[in-house]
Formats: structure tokens, sequence, C-alpha cells
């Protein structure tokens, strides 16, 4: 049946009428200019939300690990559940009382995050607005009973417009018996795509237009499966969001770190060295898992200085950051959580500028100290410090000075005055830090440079 | 986007590569004979079971009721659920943990029925099957956690060879969105029926190999979009059942009574007088509903005496008998229901040579005594009886009686004699009933009659 | 500890400054004569209802039997339920929102009973209505949130007064913690009985005022833990009911079948013969148990000519018969209960004359045919017929008729005619039944005989 | 009925046989002297959990409140329930699957507590181990299904059984009917204390042997009511703790901060000034409510510098500090309180010379410079510093220093040196605090002076 529905979908972009600007060929895609905003937003914040956020344990995988007999997930629900109890038996659990989406928008706003990206649909196929397509199986018709998706859209509108909005959406449905008819068939059938994925899609751009549409779940099928090419073409020269939407890599086995508005190759990814792409580091507060789980304790959490650390790194080599957190069940970000992201917006309340429109300086992290990365804006250049150094001296190997050298910190006192420093010649510079206890900033420490150049 | 939908459905046509014995048209599908069988067969046992067995309330359009602001049900759910229940909150309640299809089959053998008509899928849209169609709304991912349909389908097959299994299907889904945008585009588009109706018939009949297939939830939609001509050809050409299978007459707004292997016309349809077509006087032992409903009174349900009333009526008009019961949500058939089974079966055992293979006769009724009721068989005139008659003397005013006319009574001891009886020359004839105290039978007598003559 | 308990039973009665009528001593007791209405009322309508509605499986000793290991009730816990789901989980469930007392006083009405008898507290200890001592284990603070007993009683004030209200009470609780720390103490102690079972009791007494206290649950311990002679004085002497209440036997270990208003020596129990004591026959329509159980098959129920056998024999004997039925969890009498009590009640329209006020006679059953059973009343004598004779004719051997002789048939058609007999001299009498087409009644047939006497 | 309870409470001591060492009254109770490692701890665990745990949502008193008909709770409970939910229906879903009372015992080992105080019953009257005096309404009938409070006592005794162990016990319940009854006869009658509250006590001391019961709800009556003096006798004369129990002020209208082991006068009890008797300010994380409620943010928590403070304050003016946090219904230690409780004994690791067996000194807080706060041991003063001076030079008005003198930084780098100061005559010394960075300690900072007197 796979020429019927190619058929199906050609028949459908000849209704649409439209072969415009972007052709449905990587090639052409990938002459798309990267929107502006996106790599100037540098911050998002990634929620993983869904069916899962009821176990909330192990996992948002809770369903897959369970059914492959991973013996932690097994044991968890033959403790606590009937015999027969199925995933589908959490949805109603799902009930999401304290969501309040203007409260998640102010705490976002707080975070210093300039855009979100919600988990639409994750693998589970729990979609997280009413979907015509996933008739009960969706927030409205089980669990939360509301459009989860659509009031979180509303509420960054009204509450913190300057935050883009974007969506996380799963091609694949692990269970999907559509999909795995499709995959039986060595995906020479495509009636999933044709009537779910490809559907949803169109439904979820038209009705929310996201600004960011964050793929997952490709890498069982190539991108002509999952008819990639011809939706972003769609998405590129005829929707609502055509000339601000951006994209990441994952549409089909293949594709990802080679396709896409930016790169997100792996999860966590935080190569370390400068990319030649505009890159994606998506991470996650709690190390082990995207979605809420109950059993993490503090110390499976990344301490604040953890996740600048990784800030540092990510925005220095030009990457943005999406820091992960998990709702829970009942609709809440945890505090622990709230805390991080809180943290996380005082230091960019102090330290901003070297992130914020920010691009790579020529040097990534110092050649001496270790623990020091670089960002540049116009004439100015960061030093990102992650460590206070021994008796307040820090050595940077990849820094020259000259005559109009001056060097201040970033929340130093009111009143705030150039550092001392005495050059090293060509190799570098030796910076004096103030006293600690008249700095406002925490945890890692901004050095704005004018006037020197790099080694 | 209908033209596309047209498109689909001739491809798979074309795909398919058949134009068999029957054309898609009415004219030929109705061309085909009617399996002999379902004449002869005469008794069936219908069962209404799906989610709304949950509520067990009102009856099983309980849902459309109370989205109607029906009072009654509104006042339920507030009494009884939180705010923002919803109807899919009653599926993890299905729970059929007493569900025994081997018992079921007994029961049915007990009753004396030839075939049986269980719900597939009623408005609801939920599937005792586990289609592929239909994930996360069918019984086997929520509620009974097993395959209701072919669970009862093999134990018929096991237990009760002889009776032959038969699915209800609805063609429309209330609620299901794909259905309500066809309706609101005015059915010119048809996403539903190429994606749902059509994929679960083909699953339905290629699965479980029914030998009727009783279609309803048709009226608001011509048989040019629910496909239906194309579909009955496939399933008299091609199907696995193409050579047993019965179908009703439900598959397009105007279509009811007009087309079909067998006619229903309307609920409860008694017409009381000989019809041209086979019909079936699709019934339910509970007065005011199909499904089961907890509320139900003892005076809610017929009585055997109204139960053989209804038999009688319509056997002798030539049409069969299909009588409902509503299983439980925990999958027991209630004894008050089981008890008229087995009083019906009880009946039969004694009676069935009046009903089993036989033909209507010249004569319907009697045309003096009210509440008599004539079918045929060979040489043989069969009368049944609904009241025992005043002083023993029952007055048959359409038979003529002859020289060779012997009358016995079914059931009449172990002993069976003529019953005496005198002419009433061309007027009829005087027929002495036995002492009531002799006969096996009860509720409704049966004369056998040899030798007469229609009047 | 148990000196202590005592000294406390003793300050209470010299509190309440009472020796009565009726000492604290079963001679004194046993001689108050029985309440007239009792004897003269023949027939109660017994309901089992509590926790144990709500599995409904297996008896109403659920909760003992799954404690004790039997595998029927282990599987079905295991089948069904966490793994460490209680029985207290179950109260919950308890909801009773079908329940409609009045409806139930107009059943109980229609069913020809005089008097019914709830339980308002089974061997679970839940008590169903909201008792100060059962804090959280009654029916208002738990499940139901109602007092289904309270509401009761107004329903049959008000609904049909002419019936007496009847408790149920269970003196033991399988598993209360003060019950068994008294048992291990070989009821050398009593804080059970003084801080919670006679509480209850005055509890009841005093709020419900029932003129039948039905005890129970006495078998382990002697009269003198329960204290019975003690309360039961001040039920005769003082309570608000101490002129109309009747009570039964189970007051202690040794007592049932010794002491109290009537007998009821072991559950069903039906001895054939006369008794010299006034006692009941306490027996339930489903043969297996007392509480509803879901799994019960129609052949589970008593037929209507079971139940009417066992009226007979039990009324010759001298017996009250309390049918039982068990409500379900969510507050209905399951019609197949509701039937088999109004053919009682159908009967009992029809026979009730042989029934209500009537005495035994000398004889009980008939010394020729089987299945004759015989009652009087001034002097009339009844003969309960379960069987119609073979060629209308029943000889009874155990009545002399006389010149004066007159014998009817109750409902016997519209014009009730002496019936046909012959004497066999001393030996008895062939009596000549009517035309069984004539006769209203049915399953058993009542001879009224004046002007006969016994052999 | 009082006197009859009044004999029972003095049979009861006399059939113990023993008037011991303390008589009960206060006077004699008063003169026990304190067990000393109540004094020496400091620093205690507080655990709020039950029933009320489960909603999570306002405070402990959340069944009060709603009953009361606060409209917070009254629009959660319509919002989110069915109509007549009652509190008791909460207690199936305190399901605590994930309570591991070892891990909890290593957070309190790591949070430098020397004692927790566990709520064995809230005055929702849930007990959280299975009172044989509270059947169906305790840990082990319903919800958890195990022995909290016993699992807790265990794993407190093998992995850190330097911590002591307490509980908390509610001397009324708000809706227990025998406490309602006595209520309403104005504490003349005691059935409930007789019944309940001294069973349970004495069940809780002689089962588990808590070093601190810690007694409340007692305002509503007099101690005679409660029986406080006797009970309490009891305690310090037989009880298995006797010699090392420690109880606090708790115990009838009028008595707290009058009698007791310790006062706490009130909640949150902080007085900034020396008490002349043993005193505690329990105090709570979340600084609305002593349960968990899911709606707090991370704001409604205490800060560590804000809990810091209040142990500075505290343990300078003789108190203890008793620190609350409100385990979920599912067993956990919220992170954002883990968080807290690990940052304390972060600083106590620092800083615990200045707080464990400390006493207070002379001055409680300094004279010139706010936030400071002494305690001292032996020689040594110590100075609480709860911010950073500025210039990093502070001013003390209540220490003359010496010839001797000699200061330190508790926390000053790996190689401590006597920081330099001098000294303002009679009237105070200014002492240098050493560079920020080079201290290990954060939030509050610590010198340790010797040879040094009080202004």
């Amino acid at each position: 049946m796979m020429r019927v529905a190619q058929v199906f979908s050609l028949l459908f972009l000849l209704a649409d009428g439209s072969f415009g600007e972007y052709q449905p060929t990587w090639e052409s895609l990938d002459s798309r200019p990267l929107p502006d905003w996106y790599d100037r937003a540098k911050i998002g914040v990634f929620l993983h939300w869904g069916v899962f956020s009821v176990p909330s344990f192990g996992s948002e995988w809770f369903w897959m690990y369970w059914q492959d007999h991973s013996s932690s997930y097994v044991d968890f629900m033959n403790k606590n559940f009937r015999p027969d109890f199925t995933y589908q038996d959490f949805a109603p659990m799902f009930t999401a009382e304290f969501y309040n989406p203007e409260d998640w928008a102010r705490l976002f706003n707080a975070s210093g995050a300039r855009y979100i990206v919600l988990t639409s649909k994750h693998h589970e196929g729990f979609t997280n607005w009413p979907s015509s397509y996933s008739w009960n199986w969706n927030s409205k018709d089980v669990g939360p009973k509301r459009d989860l998706l659509g009031d979180l859209a509303n509420a960054i509108k009204e509450k913190a417009p300057h935050i883009h909005f974007g969506l996380y959406h799963s091609l694949y449905e692990w269970f999907n018996p559509l999909y795995l008819k499709d995959k039986a068939a060595s995906f020479h059938t495509n009636n999933f795509v044709v009537g779910k994925t490809l559907m949803e899609l169109y439904e979820l751009v038209n009705n929310y237009e996201p600004e960011i549409l964050w793929s997952d779940g490709d890498w069982e099928a190539p991108d002509w499966y999952w008819n990639s090419t011809a939706f972003l073409s769609w998405l590129f020269n005829d929707s609502p969001v055509k000339d601000t939407v951006v994209v990441n890599d994952r549409w089909g086995k293949g594709i990802p770190c080679h396709h896409g508005s930016y790169y997100t190759c792996a999860d966590r990814y935080n190569p370390g060295i400068l990319q030649n792409h505009k890159w994606e580091n998506a991470m996650t507060i709690d190390k082990s898992s995207w979605g809420y789980r109950r059993e993490a304790k503090v110390s499976d959490y990344l301490t604040i200085h953890e996740l600048l650390t990784t800030l540092a790194q990510t925005i220095s080599c030009g990457g943005n950051l999406l820091v992960n957190v998990g709702p829970t069940h009942d609709g809440r970000i945890p505090p622990i959580m709230e805390e991080r992201l809180r943290q996380m917006g005082f230091w960019l309340d102090v330290n901003g500028d070297s992130v914020y429109d920010s691009v790579p300086w020529k040097h990534q992290n110092d050649s001496m100290t270790a623990g020091v990365w670089y960002t540049s804006k116009g004439d100015v250049v960061y030093s990102m410090v992650l460590t206070w150094p021994e008796k307040n001296e820090l050595t940077l190997g990849s820094v020259v000075t000259t005559n109009t050298t001056v060097i201040y910190m970033l929340g130093h006192a009111s009143r705030p005055a150039p550092l001392p420093f005495h050059p090293l010649g060509s190799s570098g510079v030796v910076v004096t830090f103030p006293p600690m206890s008249e700095v406002t900033g925490q945890w890692v420490w901004v050095l704005a440079m004018t006037g020197v150049t790099p080694i």
C-alpha cells in the first residue's frame, strides 16, 4: 500500500498547490538561513511531561523499559499494581490539578531562558493537546482534561512574550500498532505517517505556531518514510511560522548532525570544541532522567555550579543550552528544579552580558588555566571562570593585553572598578580578583575585557 | 479532500484486483441468495457489551445522553463522580473479571439460540477486540485486558459449534473527531471511513470470520460515504465467510428495510403480518435498554410469557428473533436474564418443532381467537396458543379439518394422545385441551396438526 | 484487668440504679413471655449487607476465608488486586448509590414479610450506622456516607409501618485487636465487650428501637464474657422496646437452642418436626451464601418451589421463616432475588390464610402422601400440597372427615366451590382437585378444611 | 460516668502497685532533672507525616480547615473529588511505596541532627503504628500497610544509633466521636482518655521506647482530663525509658510554658532572649505548613541562611532547634528539604563546635553589631555572624579582649591562623575577617574566641 500513500502525499501537496522557495530536498532546505533569534537566545528550558510523569519512576522511557523486562521496572509494577495493570491505566492519574501555566511562564522568565520546548507528544504517543488523530489518548480526553500545550502557549504569550515557544514531537510511537505494521513491512508502507504523524505535525503547527520544532524518535526509519523533506518544505514555505521557525536535526536515520536548522547530534551533546554549524546542548537537571522521577535524591540533580559549568562550555563553543526539567503528574515543577532555574536566572541577571547575543571567541577555553571559557561580543571578550583562583590571582594563557586593556568583573559591587593585572608579555596575563566579599555573583565569575587580543 | 479519499478507495479495489460475482451495487448484492442456515435458525441471542456496561445506568446510549444534557444522566454523574470525570474514565473499570466465555456458550446453547450477535464496537467506538485502528480504546489495552470477542468466538467454536457466530458493528462513532470532521464537511470527506471504519471491518472479518455482520449507526450518512457496496461486494466475493455470511440492512441513510440479506427496519421491529423479505426482530429482555442498567427492577424485564408471545408473533410472520441481554462490567450475564434464556430454552426443548426450520403458514394468526399464531413444516401446521382456553376448549377460525386430521399438543405428558376436536364445518374447529396438569410445557402451548387445510 | 472490667459493669448497673422485673439470669429472662406479634408474623426478610458486599465473592465470610488461605479467595485477590490490598480497602467501594430504602420497604411489603432483620454489623466489625464506637469503620465515615440502617428504619416506618424492624448484630469481630487480646487472655479480660460490644448494643437499641435483636458471633466465648444476661435484663426491663422486643438465642457458647425469645439452633435450621419452643428457620435464597456473591448462577438460587417447600415445612412445625437476600455494594436487591420475594408475596396473597396467625396442627405432615404439610387456625385445618396429585386425586392419611366437612382450595377461581372428596373411613380421605387451569395459585396448593379431625 | 473513669484510673495505678519516686503532681514531676543528653543535642529533625500527606494541600490541618469551610480547602475538594468524598477516603492513597527508613536515618545523620521526632499520630487520629486502639485507622490496616513508626525506630537504631528517637503524639482527635462526647460533657467524662489516649501512650512507650514524648493537642481540656500527671509519673518511675525520656510541656490547658522537661510555649517559639528553663524552638522549613503541601514554591521554604539565622538565635538563648520536614504520601523527603538538611549538616560539620554541648554565654547577641549571636563552651566564646562584615571588619560590642585573647574563624582554610583584631578598650573589639575565598564555610561564620570576657 506504499504507493497509495505516496500518491496521497503527492495529492496533498498538489492540493495545496505549492512548490515554494524551498524544495523537499536537504540541499534546498539546508540553504535556508538560521532565523536570527535562535542563536542570540542561547538559553532554553526543556519540559518532559506526559503519562510517564504518573509512575514518575526510572525515566520517561518507563513503558519501553518495563515491556523490555528491565527488572527495576518490572519489580515496581509487580509490587505496586494489580496484575493486569497496563501503562494506559496510568493516564487517568495524570491529573495536573496544580498546573498553572502563568506561574510556569513567570518562572521561565526568571530563569533567564529565552525559549522553551515542551513535549507535545513523547514516544508513548500521548498528545498533550486534543489531537484529532489521537482520540482517547490525549490530555483533553483522559487525565488532565485540558489542552496542556495550548494553555502554556497562551500563558507564554501573555506573561513572557519575549520567550519563544517551541515543541518537541516524537515521530515514532513505540507501541502504536500502525507504526509496528509499517515497521514489520520494513517501512515499505507508511500508513502510520500518512494517517497520524504528518496529520499531527500539520495540526500542531497550524494551531499552535511553534517557533521551534524539536523532532525526535526518527532513528528507526529513513527520512523518506517520515516524509520529512516534504513536511519541512511546507514548514519553510507555507506554514504560519515560515519566517521564524527553527528545527533540529532528528528527521530520519542518518540525518542528525547532518541536516536541520541546528544540530543536536546526541543527548547531552557537549563537544567542548567549536562547531562549524549551529548546535544545541539538550541536557537535564536530573542527571539520570528527562521525565520526573520520584526516587531522585538531591545528589541526582546537577548543582548550580555543575549547571553553570555546562552553560559556559556550551555557549563558548557556539551551542545553545536547553535545560530540561520534568513536571509532575499533578502539574508542578518540583522546587529543587525551580531553585536551579532561579539560581541560573540570578546568575544570568549578573552575568548575562557574556551569554545573550554573544559569539564564540577565537579561543574557547584558556590554554593555561583549566575551567576558564571565553565568549565575545563586539570588542569585549568575556572569560567565565569556574573556580575562584588561589590567592585571587588568575592566569590567562590565551589573552594578550595592550595599552588600552581594561578588565572588569561582572557583578563586582555597586561601584565597579577595573581590576589590576600584569601582562606576561606575549604569553598571557595575570588578573587580580577583587575581594570575594565585594562580589555579587556566585559560583562562576565573569571577566569582561576590552582592548585584548587572542594569542 | 473527498476526491483524494475516493481515489484511495478506487486504488484499494484495484490493488485487490477483484470484481467478482457481485458488483458493488445494491442490485447485484441483493441478487445473492440468503444463506440457508439463517432462516432455519430462527432464534439468536444479542449481546450489548461495552464501556457503557460500566456506568450501566440508563442505557447503552449513556455517553450521548449525558453529553446531550439529559438530566438523569447529568445528575448521576454530578452525584457520583468528580467534576471533570469523562466517559473515557469508565474504561479502566470495565474489568470483566468474571467473564467466562465457555459458560456463556453453554448458556446460549441451553437457551435454544442457534446464533449469537455480539457488539464488536458500539457507537462509543470502543472495540471489544484489539483493533490496530483503535489504539488505547479497545478491550486489550484498557479495561478487560483481553480479546473479549476472540475469546467468545473460540468458546462458541469449542462448546457449541452449531451456534453461528455474529458481530454487531457500528459504522459511526458519536465523538470520534475524524468522524465529526467528515460530518462537518457534509460527508464530502471520508477520512474516518477510509482510516477507521473500513479498516476495522476488514480486520474483523479476516480475523474472526463472523457469519453475521449486524451493521448499525449508518443513519447520518449515505451508503456512498460508508463505501458500503464496495465492502459488501468484497464480503460476498472474496472474504473468508463469503459463502455463509449474512448481513442486515443498516448500511446507509435510506438503506434499511430496502437492501441487505435480511431487514431489521427498526428496533424491536415486529410488524405482525407476513413480510415478503426475510427479516429479524431484534428486541431486548430489559424493556428499556440494550446495555445492562443497574437500576432495572423485575418489572422492567419481559416475563417469559411476554418473551414467548413476541417469539410466536415473530416466527409466524417469517422473522427471526434476536433476544438481547446486557452483560455486566465484570463479565456476568445477570441471573434474571440467564433465567429468561433458560426458560426460553426449556420451552423450545418442548416446542422447538414449531420453530426451527419452520416456515410461515398461510395464516399468521387465528381469525377467531386472539393470541394464536401459526407456523408450518411439511404437512404439519403448528398453532402457538398464548393463553390456556376457558374450559379447555380452543376455537380456531383459520383451520379446516379433514378425515385425516390428527391434533397433538407438544409436551403432552409422556404418552401423547391425539386431542379430541369437533369441526365447525368450513368455519373452523374446536379443540379440546388435555388437563393442564398432564402437560409438561408452560406459558405458551403448541398444537401440531396434520391433515388440516387453511380456510 | 478482668476484675477492673467487672467492677465497671457493676458500677454501670448501679449507676443505672435498676434491678427491674427481670434478673440477669437465664431463669429469670426465660420467664418473659414471647411478645405476641412475633409468632403471628411468620415471615421475615433477612438482609446481609456490609463491606463483604464489595468483593461479593464466595460468601460474607470473605475476609476470614481469605486470611485463612482458602485458595479460591486467595486466587481472587491475587488476580484482581495489588499485592498489599487489604480488606479495609474494599470499604471505600461500598458506594450504595442506588440504595433506595423506600423501594426496599415496598418490596418487603410485596413479599408478604411481616418483619425484617438487617445486619447492623457482621463479623467484619463494619457498622451500617454511624456508631461512636466504630470510628472510621462505619457506613457514614467511609463507603456509603450515610446511615444505611437509620434510613431503612425510617423508610419502613413510613412506607410499611406494619413491618417490624429488626437488627442482626455480631458480638465478636474476627480481627478486632481488642477482641483478639481478650481471646488471647482466655476471655479473662473483657475490654472489647465493655468498650465496644455493649456500647454498640445500647447505642443501637436506644437510637433505632429494633423489635428483633438477632445476635450472632457468640460461639467462642461464654455468656459471662459477653455480659449477655445483664444486657438482656436491661433490654427487657428498661429499654425503649422492652414490651415488644424479641431476641434470638445466640448469646454465648452453649446458649443457642437453650435460652432466648426464640431458638435458631443452627443456620438453615429446619427440624421437620414440631418444636416445644418458638424457633426460626433463617435461610437464604442463594443456597451457598448470605451475602451477595457475583459468581452465583440461576442454579445457585432456590426456585420458588424450593422456597415454598421450606416455608411449608417451617410454618407447619411452629417455626418462623427468615428469608435472606444479599444486597449489592451499590445498594440494589438483585432482580433474581426481587423476583423470588415477589413470587413468595404472590403466593401469600393467595394462600396467606394458611400462614399468618396460624398454629401447628396435631400433625405436621401427612402420614400417607409425602409433601403435604399442615397448619391450623380456629376450626380450619390447612394442608399445603407441594405437588399437584396424579389424576387430580390427593390422598390424605392424617385427616378424618365428618358430616360437616367442607374442603376448599385457596385461589380456586373467582367462584370458589367445595371440592369433592370421599372418605377412607378412619384412615383418611381422598380429595379431588379442581382443573388446574381454574386455579390462581401456582407451585404449592393449599386446601382449607373445616369439620375435620386428626387421626 | 466521670466517677467511674476516675475509679478506673485509680484501680489501674493500684493494679500496678506503684507510687515511685515521682508523684502524679507537677511539683514532683518538675523536680526531675532534665536528662543530660537533651540539652547537649541541640538539633533535632521533626517529621509531620500522616493522612494529611495525601491531599498535601494547605497544611496538616487540612481536615479541620475543610470542615470549617475554609474556602481554599472547600474549593480544592469540590474541584478534584466526588461529592461525598471524605477525609477517610484519602487514607488508602497514603501509599508510602518509596519509604526507605534507612535512607532517612542516613539523611538525618548527615543533617547534623542528634534527635528526631516523628508524628506517631496527629489530630486526625491516624496512627503511624498498628495500634490496638485505632483499628482500621492506622498505617498497617490501610494505606502504607506497614509499621511506619517501628520501621523508622529500627532504622535509626541500626544506621544512626547516636540519634535519639522521639515521638510526637496528639492527645486530642478533632473528630473522634468519643472525644467529642467527652467535650460535650465539659470533660466531666473521660471515656476517650481511658479507652484510647492513655492506652495508646502506654502502647507507644512500651513498644517503641521513645526518648522524647512530644505531646500536643492538649489545649481544649485541663490536665486532669488527660490524666497527664498520672501518666508522667508512670513514665518517669516505671517505664522502660524512665531514665532518659524527655517530655515537652503540652499536657493540658495552662500547662505549656509552665511544666515539662522543656518548654515549647508556642509554635516557632523563638524568644530572642535567654530563658530560665530549657526550651525548644520547633519550626518548619516550609514557612506555612508542617505537613507537606504540594503547592509550595521555592520562596515558601526557608533559605539556608534563614534557617541558620534561626539556629543561631535559638541556641544562643538556650533553646534546642527542632527543624521540621514533611514527607510525602509516597514516602519521600522532598529534595528541596533534603537539600536544606544537608546544607545545615554541611554547616554543622564546619561550625558544630559552637553548637553541640554549648551553653549560653553571658550575652546572647552583640550590643553593637546586629546579627551576631553568642554561645560558649569551657573557656571558648563563640560568635555566630550572620552577615559578612563590610570591609571585612567586624565590631563586637559585648566582648572585651585581654592579653591572652586568641580569635580563630571556624572553617578558615586548612591552616587556620589567628585573626588580627584591635581592642576598643572596654567597649569592645574589632576583628579582621580573613579573605572570604579562604573560608570553607558559607552563609554564617563563627568566631571562636579564647581569653575574652564579657562586658
